[in-house]
């Protein structure tokens, strides 16, 4: 830092760069920003791939398409809201490697590689911050880098993905069956025209997991260690059957401890009561749920995305590594606990939901409800409904082992009476969730 | 700072200051401190009244009542967790001179002095952290200092007194009317014995409106520029009427812009739609919204008291200011907005709930419905309920002044034809609280 100016520059040109961008070139802006960074913000220059672009608000003098030179001018700290794996991954390196501080919203990135460019960013005195990376506006990556620093967590569940949210939550208020539900969220923006599968399938809510529970255990386990599972089995009769039964169906992402050294990470639909707070984050809207040992649960709740919450959490980072700076410090990334293990899903218990679809004959339920006896699951509940000579029956189990419930559900789809199972939901059953 | 070490020094005996002690003088758990803290962590002494209590994990040579001494004996850091404005604030006042950093959680100091103390921690280069103030575990106050130090915050609004909140989750819950929802309360050690009306009256909801507002806008407004209605006036009936029209009563705290250079700060209950996430923060915890400009909503929930909760606040508060001190920095405070002004409740807008108590005669509703019109009230709904002859009036308005609701509830009360008005209680309208 030279002359108690930080000199910050951006890569990208979307919504998020452009409109920071602006905001750092907005003399009418300058005297809070200063405040809040303690330091002069001097916008060095902002990397887009189109300079032919109109971009109001932005000197038309600090626009560039030359990333490299950009790095080596001098900055303090990098701003990179691009996407992608690369070359962001090179471009953030290089950056670290000169000691200039990297914020970005790189969910990908962040989820493949974090734990090694925050090791870079310690060894260069540099800072890594990611808050835009998970859950939008919610500041939930610094709540736990700084005020539950010194806490032992045990788990951390939420809604991290708002595609499948407003989904779900179309389905469960409006009665829309999922393909209509995905056109409308496709219609919106909010879910990929060509190939949806990244938000439905829970692959953006598994990076988030990832991210979240590496931050939370200190876990050094690999994205491919999560359980991941999707919404696209979700039916409208069965968000009908769970509102009667006093459930939402929320797609959550889970990584929680298991035992002494165990750790269980996954992303699947989950039956949430009514009465939990978490039933109530509808739409696009996201929450993360921490418990800690001492501090009990604590929930977040915030837009999980768009241009203008991404852009306030890439702020908030912007002037945490701006004041650092200015002290010349950086952060202390946490040593990671290579000891934790990971536990498939298979081998935790949980109430499950269970939706089977079978020819309405005498004798029927009788074979059913063998199957879950010889698979050592208890029923708990059952509702059913008929309609010509077929039954939908929905069970509520007690709790059960997932792999003895998925030998229940492979064995009944083999019943020459059972038309098909539907849906196969854990039920979650925490106090507070 | 000598020798890579932060010495910590601690003022109170209760459970807070005991657990705390007790984590930092415990051997097991000092290499993860020693990692989240950046340095190692000295306990130097815990002042308490009584030094004749046996306190296990504290080493006794540690025990002092002498807190001057203790403040003067080369510390980096004091935490208070006695409670109480004097002598606490000498003592406070007394650290930050000497350039040492004060972590407390002492709610009514802070609302009464914090930008004061803060300004004279910022010139003998300290930090003065006090999370714990408001939410428990919740870091909100942290979330405010940093995430969001860029954002233009419009409107802060919570659930921020456990007790209340318990009595009305207790009334709605279990039918309870308040006199034993009270009670029980008060069996159970949420609200005080003799003298109940910090909590049931909003003070302590106060005085976390004041230290909230002070640092979402920088607000140099007094104590008493807050309105303040507390839940002795809230009736079962009401709370059973709310419910039968999809809301329930909540206590909340708020805080919010109104025009360019207005602030409305005020205390009381609502009637929040069941749909809403505030709706299912039930018992003891409690919630805080924030809304920003870019941020868009966001929550926090947690618990808002008790031991362990407070404990780790306060942890989080002593390893933020342990890393500072390591890289000699300091939190810079915020200047204060001295422009904006304070509205008094009655200049706002909102809907109301009201309920009447009537003598059942004819031209009663006439009579009551033309009271409301004089004072440009609109009714939005009625709900009638009869016994013997009486009849119950719950209606809702369409938005009104706070000033014109209250004369309509003036000119009702003198009616011969009614019996006495029950409840007048704002309306939550926002589209996410």
């Amino acid at each position: 830092m030279k002359d108690g100016v930080v000199r910050v520059g951006v890569i990208g040109g979307g919504f998020v760069g452009t409109s920071l961008a602006q905001l750092l070139a907005d003399p009418s802006r300058r005297e809070a920003l200063t405040d809040a960074a303690t330091a002069d913000v001097e916008l060095v220059g902002v990397a887009v791939r189109d300079l032919s672009k109109v971009r109001p608000g932005i000197p038309k003098e600090l626009l560039t398409d030359d990333v490299e030179t950009l790095i080596e001018s001098d900055l303090d700290i990098l701003v990179e809201v691009a996407g992608g794996i690369e070359p962001m991954k090179t471009y953030i390196e290089s950056a670290l490697k000169r000691g200039v501080s990297v914020v970005t919203g790189n969910k990908a990135l962040i989820a493949q590689s974090g734990p090694q460019l925050a090791q870079l960013a310690h060894e260069n005195h540099a800072d890594l911050f990611y808050e835009a990376a998970v859950g939008g506006a919610i500041p939930i990556l610094r709540a736990l880098r700084t005020s539950l620093a010194g806490e032992r967590i045990t788990r951390v569940m939420g809604i991290v993905n708002g595609t499948t949210n407003f989904i779900l939550t179309k389905m469960m208020n409006e009665g829309s069956d999922y393909a209509d539900a995905l056109h409308e969220a496709q219609v919106l923006g909010y879910a990929e025209q060509a190939d949806p599968s990244a938000d439905v399938e829970g692959f953006d809510a598994a990076a988030k997991v990832q991210i979240l529970s590496t931050l939370a255990f200190g876990t050094r386990l690999g994205g491919d260690e999560i359980s991941r599972e999707g919404i696209t089995g979700v039916r409208s009769v069965d968000v009908e059957v769970a509102k009667r039964m006093g459930y939402v169906i929320k797609l959550i992402g889970v990584a929680e401890r298991v035992g002494e050294a165990g750790i269980s990470r996954r992303v699947h639909p989950a039956m949430v009561p009514v009465a939990y707070p978490l039933a109530s984050v509808n739409g696009a809207m996201n929450a993360v749920f921490v418990n800690g040992v001492k501090s009990g649960p604590l929930m977040w709740l915030g837009q999980g995305a768009g241009g203008e919450p991404t852009a306030t959490a890439v702020l908030g980072d912007l002037l945490d590594a701006a004041r650092n700076r200015v002290s010349d410090r950086h952060d202390v990334p946490f040593s990671g606990d290579h000891s934790l293990h990971y536990v498939p899903a298979g081998e935790l218990a949980s109430r499950f939901y269970l939706s089977v679809d079978v020819w309405d004959r005498p004798g029927v339920l009788a074979e059913v409800a063998s199957v879950f006896g010889r698979h050592q699951v208890s029923i708990q509940s059952m509702d059913q409904s008929g309609f010509n000579n077929e039954a939908r029956l929905a069970f509520l189990t007690h709790e059960a082992l997932s792999a003895d419930v998925e030998a229940t559900v492979d064995e009944l789809s083999a019943l020459s009476s059972v038309e098909s199972v539907g849906a196969c939901i854990r039920v979650i059953d925490e106090e507070v969730a």
